[in-house]
């Protein structure tokens, strides 16, 4: 068996959550849980029409993988919504007596803080826990090893900032900018081309470490097929970071070289772009209202904002931010029409 | 399924490794290292002559669970150590193309720095890693997902202190001591069921988890079986620690009740209790000399002292105690007769 090399082409630097402030992730993460809540019905739903027990029944382990875990809670309300999803779809079938042992692997970058992760488990968890580092863009998993795959709120980020955006002798340096939504064609075409590479290594891992039969459950922040790129809610906030950051620039309380080789790894699909990753594989979307990320920007991107500025410019940042919010209500009131959350279902043929 | 304890009746609370500093098991783990590699040549003899390939055949994944793992690196040799073997005997057996991937669980307590380990995981290495926190005296594992256990410098560790020992009330109150070896009768009894208990669920655990001609790889420091308790090299170094204790809490520098209510929770068998606890499972043990507890007394012990005492005190214990070694040169001289090392060589029927 060749090197299972995880990670060497994806890069670690930016660790999308964490952190234990008031701001933190895990503290914030109560607005996520919403979306988790609001899955769980649909997921249920799929495991009950779609879920082969067929194939299920000759394992007696079922093994459950949440990729982009963090520090829970929300991945232990998701697993356990699977769990028992799983278990009524086979006490409806009367096979009772034939429910398998669970084990659930948490899934994150290497970075991500398992340690508090292990120690927050569930005390009446029902399953076999495991932790696994390392980017979901490359393998993780043995060949046909996990039933049921779930990631919510994680394939929006990119494996890494694509080299040119960062690159200043490149036509699509991003200078002056942190995210591709508000620049050149060059730019958000270096940042298409990433996600689209990365969704490709995403599902071609996924499809040799799922079982026959096995079932995904992706949850993603989107945009409306018709919608461009820079009016999209969450990629209109990135702007505003961005513009913020800018001014701090000018003041000379940030550097601009720092603000230049500076960029969010996020990208806003639409479901067309969903389905044309998918090619032919069963998928069921599901759009959801959202004006989350209006508040949220602070909890998602205060730790790779620290990692390049220092934690001394966040409040400053943040503040400026907020007030550049409250300056454009337009903003908020336009969130229903211009910020959607992806609820894929996928089974492996 | 019901809820999986895994450490509801096993004390998470003595941490048996860890910690930075120059002391710290990461920074002396060389010590053991010596054996981990003693051992590969046995353990390479034992892959060769006593797996099962037909069993193993049946699965495409080849999964290896290393119990007490601490931080590395020695985790990661014996592990490369094991998959080499493993590998080696495909090969012998004409199998090349039919090597299976490898999974490898590396499992300690919960307080274990996870965050640590994924960190040094081997950027080669050859197999999927994920990290299980919690007691190897409780399942750990769905019913036979494991092809092969190992454990090195673990079991010798009590899953707990035994209530009576720190009971005021109790005829085996440890009263002045530290450790069983130099105390009454009630006190041995109290650790000797202590450790009959563990041993028990420990392989009763295993003996769920592990495949049908799956293997174990125990590494244990033990006695003769004739040395008294009290006269085994590793436990006159706790008797010696427990006396500088002692020593210390007359002069004040130390609080007597905090002696009292500690004890170290590790317990040396013989290779008669061994096997006792084996019962027919099959068992080759193997004697190394060594006298590596002497100085090795400070890494093992820090934390748990640290966390009894403070670590105000470590540097005059400890200082202490290598002194009244020197005062008696004896006991390094016996060590060789005195310590032993135990590896075991398991099979599931």
């Amino acid at each position: 068996m060749a090197a299972v090399k995880e990670t060497s082409k994806f890069s670690e630097t930016y660790p999308m959550k964490g952190g234990d402030g008031p701001n933190s992730y895990a503290n914030n993460s109560t607005l996520q849980k919403g979306y988790v809540d609001a899955a769980k019905e649909r997921l249920s739903k799929a495991v009950a029409e779609k879920l082969d027990v067929d194939v299920l029944l000759s394992s007696n382990t079922f093994c459950i993988a949440d990729l982009g875990c963090s520090v829970g809670p929300n991945t232990f309300i998701a697993v356990e919504n699977i769990l028992e999803a799983v278990e009524f779809k086979f006490q409806s079938q009367g096979l009772n007596s034939q429910i398998p042992e669970f084990q659930v692997f948490f899934n994150d970058h290497t970075l991500n803080d398992f340690n508090r992760l292990f120690k927050s488990l569930p005390q009446t968890k029902r399953y076999y826990a495991a932790g696994v580092p390392g980017s979901f863009y490359g393998r993780l998993f043995p060949n046909a090893s996990i039933h049921f795959f779930h990631s919510a709120f994680a394939l929006q980020w990119l494996s890494r900032v694509p080299k040119q955006v960062v690159d200043k002798n490149s036509s699509a340096w991003n200078k002056g900018r942190i995210h591709y939504s508000n620049s050149t064609d060059e730019v958000v075409r270096a940042y298409e081309a990433q996600h689209a590479e990365d969704m490709e290594c995403f599902l071609n891992a996924r499809a040799q470490e799922i079982t026959d039969g096995g079932m995904m459950v992706l949850v993603i922040p989107g945009r409306p097929n018709t919608l461009p790129h820079s009016d999209s809610l969450v990629n209109v906030c990135y702007q505003l970071i961005g513009s913020c950051l800018m001014d701090m620039a000018r003041k000379g309380l940030v550097s601009e070289e720092k603000v230049d080789t500076f960029n969010i790894p996020v990208y806003t699909m639409t479901s067309q772009e969903l389905e044309a990753a998918y090619l032919t594989l069963r998928f069921l979307p599901l759009s959801l209202q959202s004006n989350l990320y209006l508040t949220h920007a602070r909890a998602a991107f205060e730790e790779v904002i620290k990692q390049q500025f220092g934690k001394e410019i966040l409040d400053e940042l943040f503040d400026s931010y907020l007030k550049k919010l409250e300056e454009q209500p337009s903003i908020i009131a336009s969130g229903t029409e211009t910020a959607i959350i992806f609820l894929a279902v996928l089974k492996r043929k």
